[in-house]
C-alpha cells in the first residue's frame, strides 16, 4: 500500500514551519523554527531539510514512509522548475532550487509553490473552502496574495502567477505600487494599507483620536484602526468601510472572471472576523448585479497560519499521490 | 472508425448560422437564415434544426454521420441543463431546453453553450488563440462579453458564468450599467459605449466635429468616432484612447487573475484593427507591473463572424468526443 503520509514545509521570512501531514490533512506532528536567512540560502535549506526529518521523527514514521514534500514559499517562484526567483522578505534566496537541493538533501520528492497558493490550497483541502469545488482566496496581511482553485486544482497559469489578485487594479490611476502598477487592490485592502491610509488622512489635518500617535510617528496597524473605531473615531471608520468596500469590489471582479462557489477572506485583516466579513458582504450585495443568481459565498479563513503548511503538504498529494 | 464531424449553430437575435465542420474545424459547409424571433421559441428551434439538416446535407453527410451539434446561444445559460435562461434578444427565449428540444428535433446528441463562450473557443481552436493553451477573450460588441480557457478547456464556473468580463468593475462608483451596477467595463469599452461617451461630452459643450449629427439626435457608432479622429477631432481622439486604457486595466487584471499565454480582442471594436490594438498594448505596457515578465501576448481575433458557429462545433467535439 502506497504512503499516505506527506511533509509540508512552510517558508517565511521569520520561521519555517514543518509538519507530517495524513491523507486526511490532519497534521500528525508539527514544528516551526527560526528562519535565521543572513544571506546563505544553502544554510536556510539545510534548516528546512533537518525540520523534515524532526517532523518525520516526532510522527513516528521515517522518510522511507513518506510520500512527498511539498514547499511554500514567497515567490515569485516557478513550480515547474522548482525555483525560487526572488524572496525579498528572505534574504539569500534568488534564484534558488529549491525543489532540488530539498530532494537531494532528504532523499523525498519535493514539489515547489507560491505561499499564497498553498495557503489557498489548505483551505481549500481542510478548511474555509472545503467541498467547494470552486474556490478563490485573498490573504490580506502586509500585501494581499491570493490563490485560485478549480476544479480542485490549484490555478498556476502560463508563468505561474495566476491568483496574484492583490495586483489587479481596483482603483484607475489610482496609489502608487512598489510593483509598479497604480491603484493595485494591495494599496488599499491590506492590512498595512489601512494603517497608512489612516495616517494619511490624519497628516492632511481629518481630526482622528490617534492623531497624536500618527503626528510622532509610530507605527499603526489594523488593530488600532478598530480600537478608533471602538472609541467612536469617525475617519477610523470611514477607512474600515472603504477598506471593505475596495475588497467588495475585488470580489465582484473574481464572481464575473472565475464564477467560483466560495470565497475566502484570510490572514491578519481576518482577526477582525465578523467587522470585516459584515460590512464586505453588504457592499457585496449592494455592488453586485442584480440579473443573474450567481454569488459566491464569502467566508473567512478557518486554518489561520496553519494553512500553508497544511497546503504544502496536500500539494505533495496532488503531486505525487496516485491520480484520480 | 467514430464521426469526426459536428456541426455548429449559432442562434443570434438577427440571423441563425449553421456549420458541419470537419476534425481541423474547418467548415465544410455554412449557410445563414434569418432567426425571425417572434415569441415562439419552437419555431425558431425548428428553423435550427432544419438548419442543421441543410448544412448535413450540403456537406453530403446524413446525420448519422455527425458526432454531435453544438449550439452557442445569448445567455445566460445552464450548460449543465442545456437550458437558455433568458435570452432578452431573442424573444420567447426564456427557460427554454434548447439541448433536449434540437436533440428531439434532429436526432442527434447536443451541447448548450453561451455564444460568447463559444466564439472564445472557436478562436482558441482555430484563430487567434492557437496552440496558446491559456487563452482570454473579450467581445467588444454592442456589450462586452469574455471567454476563458484554461489548460485546453472552457471555464464555466461554479454557475455557468465564468467569463463575464464586460461586468468586471474597471469605475468603482463608475457608470451606471443596465446590470445593475456601476462601472463595468462594458460601459467603457464596449463598441456602443465609445459613441455613448462621445456623445455625452458633446452634450456638455465640449467642441466636436460630430457635433451637428450628436445634437441632431443620430445614433453614431465606433467608425464615426473613427472618422472624427481622422478629421483631427481632439474629443474623438480622447474618447478613443480612454476605451484603450479602460481595456488594458481590464487585461491587466485578467494578466494577475488568470495569467494567461495569450489575450484576444473580438467583436465590432477590432474593425479599427492596429488603431484599437497599438494604443491597447501601449497602455498595458506602461500600466503593468515591472516584477515579472509575465505579460500575455495581446492580439485581434482572426475568424470575424465565424467564431461562434466554429466554437459550438468544436465544443461538440469537446462534449462527446473521445477524451484526451
Amino acid at each position: 500500500m502506497p504512503s499516505t503520509l506527506t511533509v509540508g514545509i512552510d517558508l517565511g521570512g521569520t520561521n519555517i514551519k514543518g509538519a507530517v501531514c495524513d491523507a486526511d490533512h490532519r497534521p500528525l506532528a508539527q514544528r516551526s523554527v527560526p528562519t535565521d536567512a543572513t544571506g546563505d540560502a544553502e544554510q536556510v535549506l539545510g534548516r528546512m531539510a533537518d525540520l523534515a526529518r524532526d517532523v518525520i521523527a516526532r510522527a513516528g514514521a521515517t522518510p522511507r514512509d513518506i510520500l512527498g514534500v511539498g514547499v511554500g514559499a514567497p515567490g515569485p517562484i516557478s513550480h515547474a522548475r522548482g525555483v525560487i526567483l526572488d524572496a525579498p522578505n528572505v534574504p539569500g534566496f534568488r534564484n534558488v532550487a529549491v525543489r532540488d537541493r530539498m530532494q537531494a538533501l532528504t532523499g523525498i520528492q519535493t514539489t515547489l509553490e507560491n505561499d499564497a497558493n498553498a495557503a489557498a490550497y489548505g483551505e481549500f483541502v481542510a478548511g474555509a473552502g472545503r467541498a467547494a469545488g470552486d474556490m478563490v482566496m485573498f490573504t490580506l496581511g502586509t500585501g494581499v496574495g491570493g490563490g485560485i482553485v478549480i476544479g480542485g486544482r490549484l490555478l498556476r497559469g502560463e508563468f505561474d502567477n495566476a491568483g496574484e489578485l492583490g495586483h489587479t487594479i481596483i482603483v484607475p490611476d489610482g496609489r502608487e505600487c512598489p510593483c509598479g502598477q497604480r491603484g493595485c487592490l494591495e494599496r488599499y485592502a491590506s492590512a498595512a494599507a489601512v494603517a497608512i491610509r489612516l495616517a494619511e488622512a490624519v497628516r492632511t489635518g481629518e481630526p482622528c483620536v490617534l492623531e497624536d500617535r500618527v503626528l510622532a510617528g509610530d507605527e499603526l496597524d489594523a488593530r488600532d484602526v478598530l480600537k478608533a473605531i471602538d472609541a467612536g473615531d469617525a475617519l477610523a471608520a470611514r477607512i474600515w468601510d472603504e477598506t471593505c468596500f475596495y475588497l467588495a469590489v475585488a470580489i465582484v471582479n473574481v464572481q464575473h472572471t472565475l464564477n467560483p462557489r466560495r470565497v475566502v477572506l484570510a490572514g491578519g485583516l481576518v482577526n477582525a472576523k465578523e467587522r470585516l466579513l459584515s460590512p464586505v458582504r453588504a457592499h457585496f450585495e449592494r455592488l453586485s448585479w442584480r440579473i443573474a443568481p450567481d454569488r459566491p459565498e464569502i467566508a473567512l479563513a478557518a486554518l489561520g497560519a496553519d494553512a500553508g503548511v497544511i497546503g504544502a503538504a496536500a500539494l505533495a498529494v496532488a503531486e505525487f499521490g496516485p491520480r484520480p
